[in-house]
């Protein structure tokens, strides 16, 4: 029987513990993409207690206090910090299978260094002794990050953002880490949502452009990406249902566009049509500036229509979609390639279903622009656990170019989730490994090495341009 | 090489067999969902063959023989018994990899105390043996029962029904398992089928409601659930193709529901939203009654003309269907929550590629109602297999509370089946056992033979209520 | 730690060994499906060198070879044979994980007695060896088919085509590999192409029948069916998006035809219309024929239109579709069966999370008209790797007769690609190996051996009539 969670966690033969320790461990991180809010670096933030660390905004872990029956006071309801981590304690003790126990003792070991199992058991001694550490002056926002070794991290942000922290954080000469910021133009393109309109005026004012037309509203979108570039971004988000595919032509979108302006109401179709057209117009931008298009496929949310308005968003009652057409998705890629205007594209499907089909689409566009120019992104949020990574490298392995993967990112709103990408590394080296020992893969370590480092580190690095 | 189907069959670990035998094996079985007869419990029925016990009905069988070529005439014609079961064991003998090699192989040792091997070599004397086993006392349907450990069997019912041998059964004070009802209006739900009108008017004559009206109807149900929750009902069942979700008001429904009944046609999309606003209404019920709704998605049924005229429906002709919209599932089951009458929920999908989807939706509705309030039902029908049933559980916990979860049902239509939770326990069993043997969780034997004796037993106990 | 690559290659067991090494390995093959040219065969082509053999049109590795970011000059441009071995060999080397690593290495093996490791330190040694092997006279295309122990190959071939090169080989009293023609009519199926019209006149030629009508296309069909038997064909072929069924009554799909014959446009559902209905008619004829009607299902073709103009179809531009909707599959098969002319059938679907939906589907269909008379037909092109073959076979194993299964073919371009029959039935082996030694499976070699044998040769043989 291997020990709970040691140092060769996860590592379940030689040659896995031999890449993992020798060339995967110590590569630093890139953090491609995360909801780190920059205000809480550019502040060095610290926190009180470890409830506040971890169970202050994580939907992951409130969702599964939810499914062991815990009443929502202990959630996100009155109860005190102490209370809720007791609870948090005890469904965390018997939560068999789920990731959360390894990401939350991985965090226990790496920043607290307990090396024991949180549980019912325990809890008031955890609660203790993370709090202690949490006073010490190395558990700071920025030490955190500093200590995990991550060279980049990229926020996640919107296109009327000023950016101001990112500016703070980049003054700041004493922390070498850069803190980039990422283009999320989402309300720009949901222009379903009710206050949409509202959100135009918003960018107006961040571009100093009067919006009035379709247009105006490209050369607003532009006017900010020129600045965001010059702020270090080289990334872009999306967080589409599908990858969308109804074209139009610029007046029919114009005509669209001024009617939603106008508070008039849209068909499925014609918004369908402008989502489509902006996002040909984005990725034509991305792509002539360099920039990577991350699109985030595949996220029903707000589910919860009683606990939404009770307390917003993002609060764990969102889930995956299974709609998605790759013929659409074929087609979007297609329009834009066909123009030589495709950037360097990251599909990520949080339906799981989708990973084969992902694999095969994304080798119709591949070219010397890039190694891996279009990528599969890593399992993402329901999938990032043991099984989906693996899955996802098998996948990925069977159907293209596993050596090319730009890797991990954390996608995580919390400073502990570095240990994430260990965790996937582990994973990673464990499947060669098995590869290995299995006689799949010749034993040569100086192959092996180099392919583990590039998609531990380096992959990413080239693909980026940081 | 470990034995064949010994007594630690499935157990690959000292783990595993640690917590199958001291915690798993000798649990109680409460069997929330099965197809028995309560009439041949409640004539305490015997059995003259194993032909009639195994062939007579379980339409897995008769599937995996016409895959193998053999002739109707073998399977539900009219071949001798003897030469039935001949056949059967020729076709088992072969059938690397299918189920049905494990439960008949589990039924054998179990209930016949036969060790060897089911094959073409070995068929007569098994015939024999089985037969002669048969005629013991201990072999009738009520001692089968018993002896298998036995607390709850819940039927499968018609609203219409009498449930007269519920009656019987309950009055037989020297047989002490509990046999209740389950809730099944499958029949008024299903508008598009010809005999709609004439099952309404059977649910008049048992409710003693004349049912003219929309209205009349959610009476006339009312009164057969206040019936069926006397009888000791505590859950229902329903088997939608799909979990659908198309909003009409009152004034609608009616008008399609009189149309109906005037042999009026109607349209797909009226047929559904009488069918969204049918369920909604009895998952109201239940909710007030405190039943738990199961929902059974994903059959395509009777897809063979041909046979379906020659020997009816629930012949092995039914296959699983692969359209289960999330995003109509979500709104179903918000529409419920939103209004606070959301009743405790379990959903099985026939399409096992729905596992994820399903396991990340459940998590949108969950609350402190109950511990694992909303349910991804076990593996089931094509899934209920060593891989299916593992994926569940991967899968569960995943993403959700696996500790929580209800375990597993036979869904049979045979005395035999009670080895399933057996099959079921066992696989439970190994997928903790290699976690903890690969230092994924804490060799901790308290916390684990607690949630496997859950899973075993307890959680459906609390759940359902008995 | 396992030997890379040795003569125990995927064997993880001592029972997968002796199943290999005495009961697959040395069955003939029968490649019922291939798109081999049989005018290579004719006229027993040589090959210069293994960049013509191994890079002359292989879509697999050309997308590897652009997923790593290699200039298209290397790979279908003008850089030379050598150039374009070297940066393959640099791809390879790193293509952990990609089945074609194993199938580059078995074919190396086998053909060329190379028993290294193919990377960017051996390429220029192994361009030397490969092509001073290719020079000898036993690799020429019938002495390489020959050697591989080839019984019988069925090429893929248009209803209009003359079979000239078959009867040539025929006649080659020398060659007593059965090299058959199969008809694939998709050119008369796709009525939506550009070249429709154009076609139907090639095969009015062809059959010498005037079409005018859509009567005299089935005459025309007809009489090419009947030559296809007549030189030896068993077995046709079919490459749908999805199956279909949209019924139309035979004057609608006259008139339909007729539209189409006078450049008029159809809608989708006159299109889809005419698709089922053919495919209804010539699935009857396949019926009376007894052949075998093999359906290839969920390729998405020429999605790089760029690419497509540069170089045409086929090049590595297709991908899987995800569109497939089992009840009209169902209503496909009932149509046929309804009217007891479905055939021997063969569903394939590009899209692996098919894999159930597809073998629940054929359990509807079977019957004593043969063994497994609905096959779902062996892991396909993007599912042709060690994962996605197991699954196959354990899904085909769940939910239908494994032992039944006709097995694998190559569905492959090449001369070298028998060894994916050794690939198959290593992994076949493997997995009927972890089955004995997990005790899932009875250790009776006596069984085993035969099923093996079965999947291994004796059901091509006896399902296709060879």
């Amino acid at each position: 029987m291997k020990k709970f969670m040691d140092g060769d966690f996860l590592l379940s033969t030689e040659t896995a513990k031999t890449l993992f320790h020798t060339y995967a461990k110590n590569q630093p991180i890139i953090d491609y993409h995360c909801h780190i809010d920059p205000k809480d670096i550019a502040q060095d933030r610290h926190f009180d207690n470890i409830t506040q660390l971890w169970l202050g905004g994580d939907h992951y872990k409130w969702r599964l206090m939810r499914s062991a029956g815990v009443d929502e006071k202990y959630i996100t309801g009155d109860a005190s910090d102490h209370d809720k981590f007791i609870k948090w304690a005890e469904v965390l003790g018997r939560a068999i299978g789920n990731p959360l126990f390894h990401w939350s003792h991985l965090e226990l070991q790496r920043y607290f260094d307990y090396h024991g199992v949180l549980n019912k058991n325990t809890a008031e001694d955890v609660w203790e002794l993370c709090n202690k550490r949490l006073a010490s002056a190395d558990m700071s926002a920025k030490n955190i990050i500093r200590n995990s070794a991550v060279e980049v991290v990229c926020t996640t942000d919107d296109p009327a953002d000023t950016l101001e922290w990112h500016k703070q954080i980049a003054e700041d000469t004493e922390f070498d880490v850069k803190v980039a910021p990422a283009w999320r133009p989402d309300r720009a393109l949901n222009i379903e949502k009710s206050d949409f309109t509202e959100y135009i005026s918003k960018l107006a004012g961040s571009a100093q452009i009067q919006i009035n037309s379709w247009d105006d509203l490209k050369k607003a979108l532009t006017v900010r990406m020129a600045y965001f570039d010059k702020m270090g971004c080289r990334v872009s988000d999306h967080a589409p249902e599908y990858i969308y595919y109804s074209h139009a032509d610029d007046a029919a979108i114009s005509a669209i566009f001024e009617k939603r302006l106008n508070e008039g109401g849209l068909s499925e179709e014609e918004e369908k049509q402008y989502k489509t057209e902006l996002l040909l117009f984005l990725g034509r931008e991305y792509h002539r500036l360099g920039w990577v298009m991350q699109l985030h496929c595949g996220a029903l949310r707000n589910n919860n229509t009683k606990m939404f308005g009770r307390i917003g968003a993002d609060t764990g009652y969102d889930t995956m979609n299974n709609y998605f057409p790759v013929s659409e998705a074929a087609a979007f890629l297609n329009a834009l390639d066909s123009d030589e205007v495709l950037p360097k594209t990251i599909l990520y499907s949080l339906d799981p279903t989708n990973d084969q089909a992902i694999d095969a689409l994304i080798g119709c566009f591949q070219c010397s622009d890039a190694v891996g120019k279009i990528q599969h992104g890593a399992a993402w949020w329901f999938n990032d656990n043991k099984t989906g990574i693996t899955d996802h490298l098998v996948s990925l392995g069977n159907l293209g170019y596993l050596a090319g993967f730009v890797g991990m990112l954390t996608d995580s709103r919390s400073f502990l989730s570095y240990t994430r990408h260990e965790y996937f590394r582990r994973i990673l080296c464990d499947h060669f490994g098995r590869l290995v020992e299995n006689g799949e893969f010749p034993c040569d370590m100086e192959i092996l090495g180099e392919i583990v480092t590039d998609i531990s580190y380096r992959n990413a690095r080239d693909y980026f341009g940081f």
